[in-house]
């Protein structure tokens, strides 16, 4: 049985991977080399500089790993916590959920401040809870930057406002994965302590590297030891230790993941062409022009007030009655465009637009009057051309660079 | 000094080089090859078969050349005639033009059919002065199928009724560039003696390979040796006959260019798996998306009626006043997207949206929204959004695959 | 300052990373995808039966991670044991020696046998530990298969049948990472409980794959909980359990990373091209071939008896006098030739030639010559040629395929 | 029936194409672009200029076709040379032989100086033919530089003495398709007028771009019409004077091999970043290991003195009662190993070893052991390991570069 060709390309824009750029993966396509090589640290080496553009962080120590985000939040537990410890977080979405759900089964005492989905970490909360933790129980405060699941955006700086404001020294833990990138990310300005993110949202890379910046606070307490060593989350993959004895010479503990390396090399000089506030305006132009086509269509957004707008993916209520499934699989199938699903909570209430990674007007212009088509096939009301007629009226009066 | 980086991709949208699907380029990053090796035929054999697909062939003979479209034109002329030889040809665009030039440069006397640009061949005509010919001094009929400059496809099916009907033994040439591959193309049931063909178009491959496919008669003729060896429009590298003594056995007189080789086994197995007849239809579909969205515009095609519309590029005339090439020149600037100019008569008089190749709903609705937006930047009254409404409304009801 | 390109490729005979086929990189080249779409499993759920191949097994369960091999080992033990739980190795090399190392570090409490290094696995000495464990203290026997610091390969069946004859339950463990998918590995016969590989050795692809193949006794062991939930080896990203849930549908419970699965798929078809038992034959023979070299030379391997020899990597002792670490630098340097180093105890005594993976006799013998010329540059005494001579004559006998 | 893999790589030893680095293939792996666009020139314009190291010119105009080597050479006789003009060459080997057959068939007088295969162009003979035409009825010189079927470079600075001596103005086309970007070549110095090359030699790219650089003699001839316009060879694909109109604002007449351009841009790269001079003294030195290999087998070149050896190719005779063709199938079928054949009058005599492109010790050396294998494999007397001992001592007290 002969396939079925589709033509054309495959329309991404789910929240990552993210589109690669052709630059990119083409300087991924490598021969095996000896990663013990006397010329491998001349590649490695400034990775760990060169990484921290994205982190906004100079005072920051980057680790890699061949790992999904996940490995990597677990390394941001497993080598700073111990078992029993307490963390803070909130839980507003799929992700933070799933990082409760880690925690827990790691053997944390984790306290959880539900918001609603649609919402994000509330800093007045986070301050309470921490002014109210007198004897400093609370070792972590766990906090997801942008809840992929609801297309929201927490307020980093106002945690860090509120752990400070409640004198706690507390160690603050971000989830950066679909934001770090793509939205501006100040690790130092934020005393952020672990900041994680993946190789496959805003680095423009396949999945695979995951890549953590640790704050020197951080790394001094995984050295410790922890109060009595068999209370610590045992962990020898992630252990940062064996990454910190040889990464200073170019080497890693591991066979690293070739073609991953060169690829983050290239992205980052990608960044650097680009200039990284470019990157981050672009981002916001195109986020709001996709709203703009949200407003023109009729529908809310998942997230509940401006304020809590992402501008990395844009999670689109479907109208009561309309299985937002339904919609996402017809445009896949029929228009070739991938959109991400309704998670969990929201599983056929929502589709998503991701609007994240290596995009310009029209890729994403060509995604709003796809998703606008399988709407109407599907039998929601919005009239035809609108989405673009908005969104694109926005993008002319809004270039995407700033020069 | 730095470069800037554009992000996301270009959106190409000339009538050729055309989009290069994925897994062809990925089918041409080859290392270099013995061309003499005992496996090579496995390889070249089945492309001088299968390649007929788009020639809508069975009888003729396909002959590959390290070459571009014109020395394919080339070697049509000089493999068939004589200095002297009278042709028969219409001009009507840039590409009929050049290929009249070419045939008076290489010593032929060449009457020439002026046609309005926006037209194509008059059968009628054609048959007309075949008629008053009637001594046969006229050795051959050059048509161009599909003119490129004006986005105007010619019957040639009614080029060979006349030609028929007048009872004339010229040889047909077609120049099926723009058209072999995307239009339906009959050699067979056509009678046509050579249809002339490039990589960069139907095929989607890079330019480098042409490709003809020659009757027996041609090939005959070929062979002859003409009336006087001397008077035959003496050319070595184009010359058939070194061709057709090595071809049968799966080699080639010269060293071929391997990745257009493995590409175009690539990509006729991408066009067999989509079904040719679902790539002609696919075509004629976006085709008239386009034309539904320019006559949404309030605008009008170079083409002067429905019956001269081409199914693979759009000319579209600018209202007076405005200024086409600042048209193409600012949607490449601003929004990554590649037009194509206006050529000679019409040079800044239209702007043309190629759609040929390997191409979707959705990359056509950028490039229809970018083609808008760029307008009214340049100061065209046109209603955001109108372009993509009415283009869009078509394909909601016209699927690209008939299944 | 311009950089100073060496020219012609690379000679990698390093134990792995190994030589990835230009078919399997071509495949990798792959724009993102959507993981969750409904053509990924199409992908996926094949690999999950086809790896099995390398394994020898059937019975198995594969589960993949984006991870290398250590990350692996570290699955195996983190799902099967509780902190304290008692297991049986044997330690002969720097890779069961970092094995031991992990399980230390986990709170496992690790019975090491201790051989010379040149020496495997003792199944006499594994039979008496196990028989002497009457109560069943012992609940895995972790064996290193390939040694790839020394070049030996220990007997995994003579060790199942030890197990076996003292009629006790543990679990049989084997590190395959340098020998699964180039040297006989029967799996299901040896009836081992977990079998570790990672994706840059035989597998011919880059780091950043781990797969693990797990019996259906050890899946049971990890979804039972232990003997009270706390004492469980705590992990969350390498838990098979999130893997076990979503593979059967062919999603994962992360981002895979795309480019390694479209290479697995790729690399499992070039095994089953050449059949996988005419790919043992071929590793033998290559291998067979470096040893003549190394008698030629007038040399000893580090594997002290010619039943220890691994038909992967072959360590060479430099003479008395000579740093092998001068021989791989200026092998490297020069020749650009990438030969393995001596590890810990016989760092500065060994150079290895790594044979393994895609690979043929006219790679082996640029790599033998190679080697050849550094040591006599080095002030060893070697007859040039001497080697590719007796190697070049083993090959002229010893053809690579079986048919 | 499934297909058979054969294991490793390839190894290409024919005189071309030769081995592509794998940073030109990556650099090769390109879209479509508009050819057309602003940005192009900034891609083309530096090749014109770039590609001159190669020809060691700075006077001359670099023209590109998308040609294989032949059409390059028609295009240097099609633009300068009426019907019935003479021209002398000398014929002594496969390639001199088919340029003297397309001039013959192109109309021209040829002159033909017939030199035993082995042998190569002689300077005295050349001289002496230009003093006896006293009237200047010779246009042209025509000399192949580096005769790939018999492996002998001829004296190009001696012809251009005896072009002098007899001061004659006949223009002097050399024919450096296997020499140029190998060889050293002096373009001014040895003030040729056509210069042929080929991508797929010492360019180290894949076939489809043929380079010719014209000296401001031959252009201008090229310009004049000639006397009468009707007795030029008509040629319009080949027309430099298209090219010329184009080119200097960074355009193309056609549509250019985009992938090629790319390849170009980074092949002239990697020939920058080692050094021409480096490239040059390392295919001396990488072609007398070669002809030490073969004098240790006991056998002889086909170039009959020292004087004519080729360091792009050596062609070996096999001994008497030796089939070479058999020698070279079973190379290809054991050892996948490619050599070139005899061609015309050495077919089945000798066997041709190409060691130009990007190569180094070990390749080679791989490629000797494989020679050597493949003749004991078809019965003739040559001592195991004898060539790549010969071959590697005097690679070991030779560095490919000198610094």
């Amino acid at each position: 049985m002969a396939a079925t060709r589709r033509p054309g390309r495959n329309h991404l824009f789910i929240p990552g991977p993210t589109n690669i750029p052709d630059r990119v993966l083409r300087a991924m396509h490598v021969p095996s080399e000896d990663h013990r090589s006397p010329d491998f640290p001349a590649l490695v080496k400034p990775l760990f500089q060169d990484a921290k553009i994205v982190f906004g962080s100079e005072a920051g120590t980057i680790i890699f790993y061949p790992s999904s985000g996940t490995g990597i939040w677990e390394s941001a537990l497993a080598n700073t916590l111990c078992r029993g410890d307490k963390v803070l977080t909130a839980r507003y979405g799929q992700f933070s959920h799933l990082w409760v759900d880690m925690a827990q089964r790691l053997g944390l005492d984790v306290i959880v401040q539900d918001e609603a989905w649609g919402t994000g970490a509330d800093p007045e909360k986070i301050g309470e809870a921490l002014r109210a933790d007198t004897d400093h129980k609370i070792k972590a405060v766990m906090v997801v930057h942008n809840e992929t699941a609801t297309g929201v955006t927490s307020d980093i700086g106002a945690v860090r406002k509120a752990i400070d404001a409640a004198g706690h020294p507390a160690l603050l833990f971000v989830d950066g994965i679909s934001s770090i990138g793509s939205l501006p990310f100040k690790m130092d300005e934020w005393k952020v302590d672990c900041a994680i993110a993946g190789s496959q949202k805003g680095f423009m890379l396949p999945a695979g590297l995951g890549v953590l910046c640790a704050s020197a606070k951080a790394i001094k307490i995984s050295e410790g030891g922890g109060a009595g060593g068999n209370d610590r989350l045992g962990h020898v993959y992630f252990a940062w230790s064996d990454q910190l004895k040889q990464n200073p010479t170019g080497y890693f503990p591991y066979t690293p993941p070739l073609p991953l390396l060169y690829g983050l090399r290239e992205a980052l000089t990608c960044i650097r062409e680009e200039g990284i506030d470019n990157v981050y305006h672009r981002h916001h132009v195109l986020a709001e022009a996709t709203r703009q086509a949200v407003a023109a269509w009729g529908l809310k957004t998942c997230a509940k007030e401006p304020k809590w707008n992402s501008d990395t993916v844009t999670a689109i209520l479907a109208p009561e009655g309309v299985d937002a499934a339904k919609i996402i699989k017809h445009a896949y199938d029929r228009y070739n465009l991938s959109l991400g699903a309704g998670l969990s909570q929201v599983a056929g209430k929502v589709f998503r637009i991701g609007h994240l990674g290596d995009l310009n007007e029209l890729s994403l212009l060509g995604a709003i009057a796809g998703a606008e088509m399988a709407m109407i096939d599907c039998g929601v009301h919005v009239t035809p051309g609108s989405g673009v007629a908005a969104a694109s009226s926005y993008l002319r009066e809004n270039p995407l660079s700033r020069g």
